[in-house]
């Protein structure tokens, strides 16, 4: 099938790049010593998972149950679920546990880990569980410098119901990086937080096996994780308009795109009317503190050339407008032209999907349907 | 089931409210003596649309061909496809039509009515059109002062494959204004243009049977819809922040939140970590520029009661971030706590959801489902 056939908007998955990212990760993670649980909340698909995880051990992370469901259905083995455990999913997440080799949780909270270790008991089941510790992003996570941080660690690692894993973080706070520089002073400070976090728990006697960190822009940098056991960067699978912006790809290595097709033409305010809208690329504003203009994506022509000076300037439910800094010519974009958008945020835009139709050479060659839901 | 047997994030619809805001529309539209073609896409339920099109003609308005399709196997049998055709969805639409006492198709540019005539001709059907006009909003539509959007309607009133229907404008610039005073200005001028530009065509021999229009904030201040045939507003259904905050409704008549659970807290930064992130309220920035602390959304007590100075500050794709104003004690809101969250925009939240709770006197009676994708 060709793109010319697509239903618009359709999302696009080009296999090659997508491989490509997903073996240059490979290699980076490997070249820096330590295993790699790719995120894949950003696609959410089996496939695309399996090229993450080639040549590793298998694990992954997700972001939901339903994402753990779906891809324990699919042969994965050992999942880490990547946010606080809510005591109310507590019972969903020993059904899931039981039918895979390893389930790991997370808690950041003491009462979020006697709901962990009471459901245990009750079940007659053990749960792996990480500590989360905040490096920074202020998101989620124990502070590593507080003292009951490593307590709470000790308390973990002597529950008879709980098997404590190691800490985790996540260094969201690299997206408001502004250079390549900047991520690195982040990356190099996600490591040394983690490793010295790791190290005061040692030597108050409890045992750190795991010590799990990663996002896609620290990761595409990191030059030296020594102390590190365990990386899960998710977005370089597809990467995005984001993260071209602040570095951690070229705008070729982006794997996904939101294909559309001009359905309106205003000559007199240089503007464009497509069918994508908020629906098929979300609302995320994207890097604006890097480029304050840069609208809610890329625009690029069919086969993936960037059309300069044009920009999408507003989206609602299902309009999505461009506009051309410079005099929309009869013949240019004219009503039905297919344009691809690079989304602000890939993982947020790919979510809005049912199906991505794959390309291979510009030519649709599978159709992959991603887990939805929670 | 009680809301606290739902799985979090979920959507949940209030029955009640939901209906006496389906009622209060149906009768102020009955009141301005016009028909009422309610939009479906901030629902896109069968149930809430049935609700929507009581006491009036049965018409409905859709944003997307899969949710015609939805709406016609469902016994809807009078549509508007209220977004310009796209050439290459109208053997989409011909199949629909066939299956229809009438789909409406929007146009606003000779190259997208040329495509409609070639493919009805060669289906031997007839399509009924609307050319759509540009009040204001400046998103799509002809220019109602241009004398060239006079010569369009005569050319598709003149065609033998196409059945002129009318004139056809949403007024979204609503959207900006600031107080109730603004909307009605607005209100009055997406009245007055068309009115106008229906009596410019009815002089120059154009037939104009319908005069449609229609947005839930100028709806909901609209006084006289004299020369008006037809309304379509469609977020009044649910209602979301972004109309509380413009003065379309109260707090109260939202019938659309969204359920979350508290999965972390740290009180040091007066914050709390939810289960509803971007993917569960979508990243609409809100009401910024009537209120630009907004955040992304409202937050409320499970039983709906807005908890004052409690805001959704950030969102991620699975975390959603809350911030106090003030200290958060021990036994503020711990972890498990359930919130309600009213979204800025129901439009973009409730298409992320499978299903919708629904509530009746807090309780859940129902689940409906909505239609999705394009």
């Amino acid at each position: 099938m060709r793109i010319e056939d697509l239903r618009t908007p359709a999302a696009l998955v080009d296999s090659g790049v997508l491989e490509r990212n997903a073996s240059r990760m490979s290699d980076r993670v490997k070249r820096l010593g330590v295993r790699l649980r790719p995120h894949v909340k950003s696609h959410k698909t089996l496939e695309a998972a399996r090229l993450q995880v080639r040549g590793h051990f298998g694990g992954i992370t997700v972001s939901t149950l339903a994402e753990a469901a779906f891809f324990a259905a699919g042969g994965f083995r050992d999942i880490t679920y990547a946010v606080p455990i809510a005591a109310a999913k507590l019972a969903a997440a020993v059904e899931l546990a039981l039918r895979l080799d390893r389930l790991n949780l997370l808690v950041d909270h003491p009462d979020a880990a006697a709901a962990v270790e009471a459901c245990a008991r009750e079940r007659g089941v053990r749960f792996p569980v990480f500590l989360k510790v905040d490096c920074g992003y202020h998101r989620a996570g124990v502070d590593p410098a507080n003292e009951e941080s490593v307590a709470f660690a000790a308390r973990l690692a002597a529950s008879g119901q709980l098997n404590f894993c190691g800490i985790l973080t996540h260094a969201g706070h690299a997206y408001q990086c502004r250079t390549a520089e900047e991520i690195r002073a982040v990356a190099a400070h996600e490591r040394d937080v983690m490793v010295a976090f790791a190290g005061r728990l040692r030597a108050a006697g409890v045992p750190v096996e795991e010590v799990s960190l990663g996002s896609t822009p620290t990761l595409a940098v990191a030059d030296n994780l020594a102390g590190v056991t365990e990386a899960r960067p998710g977005n370089y699978a597809f990467f995005d308009a984001f993260q071209a912006a602040i570095g951690s790809c070229t705008l070729d290595e982006v794997a996904f795109s939101v294909l559309v097709r001009v359905i309106g033409r205003y000559p007199e305010r240089r503007e464009l009317l497509v069918d994508g809208g908020a629906l098929a690329l979300s609302k995320d504003p994207g890097p604006v503190h890097v480029d304050p203009t840069c609208g809610f994506g890329v625009v690029l022509t069919p086969s993936g050339t960037r059309l300069p000076g044009v920009r999408m300037v507003s989206l609602s439910q299902e309009h999505g407008v461009l506009r051309s800094a410079t005099a929309l010519g009869p013949d240019a974009l004219p009503i039905g032209a297919l344009l691809r958008i690079v989304p602000n945020h890939a993982c947020l835009a790919a979510a809005l999907f049912e199906r991505y139709a794959v390309l291979r050479d510009g030519v649709v060659v599978d159709e992959w349907r991603p887990a939805r839901g929670w």
